[in-house]
């Protein structure tokens, strides 16, 4: 694409290296801001650093928090002795909106991915392992493994559960299987075979 | 959708403010730009305040342009004395990329709209008749009015040529035709009307 300013090419490039968007989309949204006020502007780009300079991550379940310590783990009403690992914050409020679980997160802020270059000290796992065995904040009973059904997600699911075994603590994952709705017909073969192994009680 | 930080919401209502993107998609890029250097989104910040503070647009034409004048009016290869007269900017790159013309542009930055409130004082029109009778900055022999077939665009091709009439200037517009590529049983009969009555001679 051959834009008519280096200035708007500029602007185009860096919006263009946000997730999804290409360099059509990159120059509607230039072009947008082009026309709107510079005090919107002006909001636009405050909001975008303070993302860097405001924004906190809890400092025990290291999810995104205004404050140091985030609402759900200050919060007295929470199950303090359940723990999900989830792989980002997306996935917390994946939960949070399903309004079935009352525990607290910890955010590993990734996978294990040896071809991203992604190791176990790139991760929150250390903190996990910590949070475990000296019970700081909060004693822990049960660790809900809940990371992605992927390669990459059972190798990290794999390795925190060793990690985990020796210090005695409950380790449970979630159960997969076909979704509500769905029709078993069309879903695949391993959803399928773990909804029928991980049968449950049927509640008339 | 409920947010862990109120820094992260305003961030996400922000993004959500550019053309076509939602609340998913505006926590997808706050969340990328979490997770990238702060130097990353500085550059990106700059490039969009830069947008607002160090573009120009042309004096002549009122295309986005890093000077004063654009380089297309500055060139001294394009034929100076035909204007195109477009809606918006992207219409001027989509015109460029055809490299089929050699003229030169004049955006009007938008079409006439009660409907939206747009009149003919919020637009480029002024400036294109003054360059029409004055010939400032250089004579214009023909003026070809490629505003979109819209009701809008239409309204505002029949006011420029009433307005333009008066000069003398040549008066063009668009042929619109079936596609190229596109076979005429799925034309519309608007189209397919306009591309028999404006036949063009067989070049075999």
């Amino acid at each position: 694409m051959n834009l008519p300013s280096s200035i708007l090419q500029e602007a185009v490039d860096q919006l263009a290296m946000l997730p999804g968007v290409g360099k059509r989309s990159a120059l509607r949204y230039a072009l947008h801001l082009l026309r709107e006020d510079e005090t919107r502007v002006q909001e636009l780009v405050a909001a975008l650093v303070g993302l860097k300079t405001r924004l906190h991550h809890c400092r025990y379940c290291h999810n995104v928090s205004d404050t140091e310590v985030c609402p759900i783990c200050a919060s007295e009403k929470r199950q303090r002795g359940i723990v999900c690992v989830v792989e980002n914050v997306q996935d917390v409020m994946a939960v949070e909106n399903t309004q079935q679980y009352r525990g607290l997160y910890h955010v590993l802020g990734g996978v294990i991915s040896p071809i991203d270059g992604i190791g176990v000290q790139d991760l929150e796992i250390a903190s996990l392992l910590r949070r475990v065995e000296t019970g700081d904040p909060y004693p822990v009973e049960e660790v809900i493994l809940a990371l992605p059904t992927t390669m990459e997600g059972d190798t990290t699911n794999y390795y925190l559960s060793r990690q985990l075994r020796p210090t005695g603590v409950k380790i449970t994952t979630l159960a997969r299987g076909v979704a509500v709705g769905d029709s078993l017909e069309y879903a695949d073969e391993v959803t399928l075979g773990s909804s029928i192994a991980h049968r449950i009680p049927f509640e008339g």
